[in-house]
């Protein structure tokens, strides 16, 4: 296909604009009303570095590339408003994969209440897909930053950890004891992230003093939360809630489970600071399990608590680039 | 370096933020306080097709791929704003090389009044660069979408065309009879383009009816413009103001230099039509000279008038993809 008409198939995969989405694709740029608040993030995903198109589907690549550009605004507490998509595809890259790229990305999109109100297809040497979201607040109390974490907050994480790490593994080695159900959840949780946009919300609502989207993982980012704040983070590495399935798949390849669990990334699951006393309202709110992992304490650094408190201080989590 | 070092080498090249920039680069988002109306573009420039590192350097890349962005806005009559910035780097692409092309990013941004309010840096098999821009406006009405011409309307251009297509022939064949002042001028017409931001505000607030940038050549741009309106558009072939020296780089590669003009895009001037009795505060508001074209009428498609139309309206400009 010509450029226009690929630009016109992938503008027919998107749902219907937001109400606030004055205009959308077809002129030079959309129009948007705003709220008081912009909240905005670019995030780049690249073949053969952020994912395999070996392993991932093009729908696959297409969720992942809305998704942890979406986490950064669960992870400041916004409501999610429009995507901006940047597709640079290589000559060789079919233009039917392209639309189950699109396809991914706008299921994504419609699932979330994200509008793709603009884009760009371009030529290039290699896959590179840049998304820029913006998220929307009335206030900034409505927001959340790294920054805010105080000595004696309760250190908290949503859902479970480990299982997109586990996932990556099991791509390359099948031979982890784990059912296919369990399989299945743990290679989903890999080409699939989920932003957790309504628990972000939910967090900022009841009163989280910093938050971070777990990308690179537990150990990297809660340094940089803890940097950020000003802050040491304690944790106990018994309460690291581990998603079914990555006790089995670290055996399998040696490693403690809770080892991977910081280190892999990519979990997309929200690490949050919080006054104690506002714990109980955080979770009756948030539309995922909060595990307790520790608290906010005078210093630097994170710490762990544990038989393998050793190990896991070594941890340093991926490092990008 | 790694990468957190390389992106706050990349930070150090930024300017201060705008007033309006609550939280910059750093966090998960960038925050910023909006006014009712965002106006929002991306695009992408990658190696190979866009530029070639042969020619252009790492500061002119830069500043271009801002530059193509900015551009959206001011064909739009939006305020810059911020812009946010996604580097997909290979591995050969040098840090040194990386920072000369934040500069050039960086000194556009600061002419324009553009902050730079997040990006993303990665690793990728090809040299990518996805900038995503946010402009703001106070009403519908200070805008301009390219679906308002009206039959009657005046057909105008900002500045000169055909300086760019003639610049990136200047690289490959150095015969033309231009001298050096000239020379240069073309050549950095394509290298380092100007958004036309304060024409376009002016030109919105004059009363354009339609407005778009030239990017792919006005034989294309054009074209979008007239389908997007529902109209022909009418121009007189004498009219086009052709840059100092296109005449001569054209007569060296044996081309009319009026259909390099339409057909090479670059330009980034403004294509737009405006009611007749708008035309001189148009002139009188905008701070680059304005060239009457034509007109809107009844009808489909462009349509030139004088000795050359038929060669003219046989015209495709670039096609990207």
């Amino acid at each position: 296909m010509a450029e226009l008409e690929l630009i016109a198939a992938i503008q027919a995969t998107l749902g219907a604009p937001a109400a606030r989405v004055v205009r959308a694709t077809g002129d030079d740029a959309a129009v948007v009303r705003a709220r008081p608040l912009a909240v905005t993030s670019i995030d780049t995903v690249a073949a053969g570095v952020h994912f395999d198109l070996a392993t991932s589907s093009p729908g696959d690549v297409g969720h992942k590339a809305l998704a942890t550009a979406l986490s950064d605004l669960a992870a400041m507490g916004a409501e999610a408003g429009e995507a901006y998509v940047s597709l640079a595809l290589p000559a060789r890259f079919a233009d039917a994969d392209a639309l189950e790229l699109a396809r991914g990305m706008a299921a994504l999109a419609e699932q979330t209440g994200t509008t793709i109100a603009g884009g760009d297809v371009v030529r290039a040497g290699a896959l590179v897909i840049a998304v820029s979201v913006t998220g929307w607040a009335a206030t900034e109390d409505e927001l959340v930053g790294r920054d805010g974490a105080q000595p004696g907050d309760v250190l908290g994480v949503t859902g479970e950890l480990g299982a997109a790490g586990a996932g990556l593994l099991l791509l390359s080695d099948r031979s982890a004891a784990v059912g296919d159900a369990v399989r299945e959840a743990l290679l989903d949780r890999h080409l699939r992230p989920q932003p957790r946009l309504a628990a972000g919300r939910a967090l900022a609502h009841a009163g989280a003093t910093a938050m971070i989207d777990l990308s690179d993982g537990l150990a990297t980012d809660g340094r940089h939360l803890a940097r950020a704040s000003g802050v040491a983070l304690e944790l106990h590495s018994e309460a690291l809630p581990l998603a079914p399935g990555v006790a089995e798949v670290a055996a399998a390849v040696g490693r403690n489970p809770r080892e991977l669990a910081i280190a892999a990334g990519e979990d997309y699951e929200l690490l949050f600071t919080i006054p104690p006393e506002r714990w109980d309202a955080a979770v009756a709110a948030s539309d995922i399990p909060l595990k307790r992992l520790g608290r906010a304490l005078e210093g630097e650094g994170i710490h762990f608590q544990g038989s393998d408190a050793a190990d896991l201080d070594a941890v340093r989590g991926y490092q990008h680039l």
